[in-house]
């Protein structure tokens, strides 16, 4: 029995334990410590339960164990509810009674002061092969199953929906939150984690293992910071291929917002932009609003997708209807009027009402009261190829009788494969509920209908390939360079080993040397002057651009001296360069992200970059075709395709060096710390790019 | 009596009647015509009802009348309840019995068809003198007074809160949607109107009445599209004065949601980002999702206002203090922690829990369920100099006595002028509704939070002024201008006669008088094609920058064979410039919105411009601080400044020239279709500004 093994079955014991010891369970439900007993029994779980606690005979009517040692067996799940200083000692009995694995509820670990995190350390030591949930977590809930792992006072709710929903969250305030929103709308759960600290479990573990849940189909994630992002990518994108939808709220989008989830779970949060290249590239979808995390879920419940932007808003009162409309062309759909042939059958329907025809919104303001119009009305829309979703308003005047609506929505739903939504546009909770309960996926607000619309929409994969071996002698060169920052030129020769295509240059000692690098080079010239430790030599006068072979020679003198007079040590030479001219200046770089490990990033290049901050991020590796996504991102793309006129670039080459350099920073891995080309001149068509300027710092 | 106090006359008996006829009135008060006898005497009416229908002796008790000339005296108010073929005699007979305002519910006018538009002009021409509010409303209701003059469902509620906000909708169906909305959350309203077509009264009519009424602090509007958009910068910047604050949600921002609206009320929908620069320009507060329309009015009802940006967090939970402060970071604010004095007092209180401590967040896990030390939290937050407002998270544990919560945070906001909010993090509409109607304004979601805080910052309002008096014969050049497109020198001619500096350039019939100009003018040169016929210059040949004035007379021949090449008729000469080199390039221009008038723009010129779109929007006329604030919009400002150790340019002499621009705007007046220089150099500080070139269309 290997490792995984092992770690697959203590994960199943844990979400469907047979048996669970409550270690420090009270005989008083109304407090903390009395819970855990009463709700697992409150809600029906059907398995054993063990009280441990050397004072009191029984709990909840069952024997209570003195502990950990007396259990008749060894537990598949224990709820640890001590306090830290008594929770490690608790832990390392279960481990050696054979226990899967422990819930530890308290708090004061790592999230609280670095005397904590020693705490946290001790704790999974003693767990040894144990596993551990927690600590400072609120527990898992298992509604599939009626198993109820957690002392969440939103367990005091009973008949909490169950449905195909599983969550989890590093927060268990949060969860309890989504556990009651989730309630209120009607959107029924399978299972529940909060993995708080994560000392050992954490959150990408159980999206693994729900993926295996036959009761999952979309799993939600609320994030303060991935752990393990290669991990992650790999468990997403295995969803992906099993047709399960992963849905993640990610805080730290803020500076303060990071900061406090740093104090939070002691998860370090990330760049979110970083977060956002990762979810796309592993074809996450990422909620940008909280109500989102529920509401997108609840729309992919019902299995249907949208296969394109067009949508039909039927709607019985007209300012709702143009409220949707308006989100929704805010959010980039085309709500297109109806075809003539979809116009004939709304016109026959409605007994030839003018005003409700060729418009969408399509207005029904009378007809929607009778179930009858209402369902022809649907389904023409349905069946009209000019739309791939529907849109229904509910307004004030179903809320007498809510069922007609869902009923005929719920009958035309079986009729199309198409997403049916219904945007309830007065106060009516129990509408939305009803609805969803019933498959429809119902919503509050405008902007939630724009948001899962969005969600709905095809998400093809980047597909994953293995990077292209490296040219011959591309290795053995990275291998040589010494650790620190390169020069320029030795940068660009590391990314031409790799295939970067870069302007021609001669790298030289001295004066001398430069100007006969000029003359051998001819034309239109770069002077720069070679220092790895000089960072900016362009305000150090290091850099002159348009030299003619014959100028070098004072242009050098003139940077040595500018040199000594900033009292910096003598340069290490120069660099003798064509003048690249003309094409779009891009910027390609490499960073580690602190959280997310190596980036690349794609944008426009220039001083103008540096202000618009028009650029691509994706962690490395990535494929062909996930770069001419990066460059679809970029408004810099209408100058590559010939803007105003001028002549397309050659962005077939620019793509060949974007994975070439990418190569060059697989091949790299952990040494390089990072690199760039600023600029990169992608010529016109069929005359490539040229790496005009770049740097590379190796560990 | 003059027409201004008639109207303020009628629209007061209107909003407070006291006597009412309902024509049409049906004795069934589940038939839509029985409702509103019956809402008027439900709600605690205090004036007379008459009811008029020929077919009735009696509704609810009531004298029935046959007809409106039966009438008993002359109504403050009428609602007519017949269909459109009948109503236009009701409104009629009404005028004639001296009816002050009739209330027009019937649909099937302006918004359905052409007949419709015709059938509500002649509703119009039978009120005469008489007011209108409608057709196609759900009517009007004065919750301050119990007056309801509606048939809208939603008055089936009871008990509905009362309070200082009034809402204007164009649409009768949001009317309600937002009705039974603030009921659930606790968010009293004063005056509820929906206005309809306004064939006669517009929301602006009843923005300036609710300035007036003194129920009423907020006007929060629903909006399609304004009639009269300088009627409501007028009532809007009275509003301001007056300390009243304005929230609109305005629909119309995607294509889509236009053409909507204009099928709904006939109302245009104009360019979003004129609304927005308009809104901006009046002190208006935009809400930007449907929520917030009456969040925002909730924040501000306790009369609060931040001064500043930095918010403390106070939170027993802490995964949604996180959430929190992740959304309020990314709309802009600060969460400083707290000083050491803060600290100190919050340790003392929280006996010495360091985990509490340096860090905001403020995390009171358990000391938030005991009110003396909540109370404690709260008060030394709000004492400390380095907030301007504090959100309290509340937390399931706050479920079973949301009292406490309430008390304390009432209680202590009685010391303090800073705002305080509360986030509930669970689903808990009790809590939400009983904190706003305890004068603590909750909310349900970290976004509507954000928002909110967003809202209460300081809005000063742009000063207005007198537009500057042309310079002599500006006025009167203009005015000699023939309509149609102006030729580029005549362009800039007029630019220039009323202030902004042009670039040296002399206008030539021939060839012949452009070598002249060219050794006139000498060094390097621009020399353009003059054609009001040819619009795209460039792409003819017809510019060629960089010139010697050698090379004029060559470049001109050519250009004269290209443009008969396109087989264009003969140019009307050429256009010799001096080259303006350097600083930054910027367009300003001005055009003619469809809805609201003239719009001045101002941003980054040249193609980055189209490619960016980094420009700033106000309609006209604008004062100095305006243009000023326009600037900061701008990401080309860093450019201006001085980028990268670049020159700073003369911000001053681009503000003089902008405004000097803006003055010929108005002065031309409807005659100007559109105007626009680009590039417009803005020249190192101190070298003022050169539009190099330049167009203008006249009518």
């Amino acid at each position: 029995m290997n490792a995984v093994t092992t770690d697959s079955n203590a994960l199943q014991r844990l979400l469907r334990p047979q048996s669970v010891a409550v270690i420090g369970a009270s005989a008083d439900p109304s407090k903390m410590t009395g819970r855990p007993v009463a709700y697992l029994q409150k809600h029906g779980f059907s398995g054993a339960i063990w009280p441990v606690n050397p004072r009191a005979a029984e709990i909840g009517g069952l024997p209570c164990f003195p502990d950990v040692a007396s259990l008749p067996g060894a537990p598949d799940a224990a709820i640890v509810l001590l306090g830290p200083e008594r929770a490690e000692a608790a832990v390392r009995d279960l481990a050696a009674h054979g226990c899967a694995a422990a819930i530890v509820l308290a708090s004061g670990y790592g999230e609280a002061s670095p005397e904590g995190a020693a705490r946290q350390a001790a704790l999974k030591q003693a767990a040894g092969t144990m596993r551990i949930l927690g600590p400072n977590t609120i527990g898992l809930v298992n509604l599939s199953d009626a198993i109820t792992l957690s002392a969440t006072g939103a367990l005091e709710i009973g008949g909490l929906p169950r449905g195909r929903l599983s969550v989890i969250s590093q927060s268990g305030g949060i969860l309890g939150s989504l556990l009651s929103r989730a309630a209120d709308r009607g959107i029924g759960l399978a299972k529940l984690i909060a993995t708080g600290n994560e000392a050992d479990l954490d959150s990408t573990d159980f999206l693994d293992a729900l993926l295996d849940d036959p009761e999952t189909d979309t799993v939600a994630l609320y994030l303060e910071g991935l752990r393990r992002p290669q991990a992650f990518r790999v468990a997403a994108r295995r969803a992906a291929a099993l047709g399960k939808s992963v849905v993640v709220y990610k805080v730290g989008r803020s500076e303060s917002g990071a900061r406090s989830a740093a104090s939070h779970t002691g998860a370090l949060a990330g760049a979110d932009r970083a977060y956002d290249a990762l979810f796309r590239q592993c074809g996450v979808i990422r909620a940008e609003s909280f109500n989102d995390l529920l509401d997108i879920p609840a729309a992919l419940a019902p299995g249907r997708r949208a296969q394109g932007k067009r949508v039909a808003v039927l709607t019985s009162t007209g300012g709702a209807g143009t409220l949707l409309a308006d989100n929704l062309g805010l959010a980039g759909f085309a709500l297109p009027v109806p075809a003539a042939a979809t116009d004939a059958r709304l016109a026959a329907l409605l007994d030839g009402d003018q005003a409700a025809t060729g418009r969408n919104p399509v207005d029904v303001t009378l007809a929607g009261l009778r179930p009858d119009l209402f369902r022809g009305a649907i389904t023409a829309l349905l069946e009209s190829p000019e739309y791939d979703a529907l849109v229904t308003v509910v307004g004030s005047s179903a809320l007498a009788r809510p069922d007609i609506v869902a009923d005929a929505m719920l009958e035309c739903q079986r009729t199309s494969e198409k997403p049916i939504l219904a945007y309830v546009s007065p106060h009516a909770p129990n509408i939305v509920r009803l609805l969803n309960q019933q498959g429809i996926a119902a919503f509050a607000t405008p902007e939630s209908c724009a948001a899962v619309l969005t969600a709905l929409q095809p998400r093809p994969l980047p597909e994953e390939s293995a990077p292209a071996a490296p040219p011959p002698g591309a290795a053995e060169m990275l291998a040589a360079l010494p650790a620190g920052p390169l020069n320029e030129a030795e940068s660009k020769a590391l990314f031409a080993a790799f295939g970067v295509p870069v302007a021609r240059e001669i790298a030289v000692p001295d004066a001398a040397g430069a100007a006969q690098a000029a003359q051998s080079l001819g034309g239109e010239l770069v002077l720069k002057i070679l220092a790895r430790h000089i960072a900016h030599k362009s305000e150090l006068g290091g850099v002159r651009v348009g030299l003619s072979p014959e100028e070098v020679p004072a242009a050098c003198a003139a940077m040595q001296a500018r040199v000594a007079e900033a009292g910096l040590p003598p340069a290490e030479g120069f660099l003798v360069q064509e003048r690249v001219r003309g094409g779009v200046e891009m910027i390609l770089g490499v960073h580690r992200d602190p959280q997310l490990g190596p980036m690349l990033l794609l944008g426009l290049g220039g001083v103008t970059a540096e202000l618009f901050e028009d650029t691509a991020l994706r962690p490395l590796p990535v494929t062909r075709p996930e770069v001419e996504a990066m460059l679809e991102e970029l408004r810099a793309m209408k100058l590559l395709r010939g803007f105003r006129g001028a002549a397309p670039a050659d962005i077939p080459a620019l793509v060949d060096a974007v994975l070439a350099f990418a190569a060059m920073a697989m091949a790299a891995g952990e040494r390089l710390q990072e690199a760039e080309v600023n600029p990169l001149f992608v010529l016109p068509a069929g005359q490539g790019v040229r790496a005009a300027d770049g740097l590379a710092v190796l560990a």
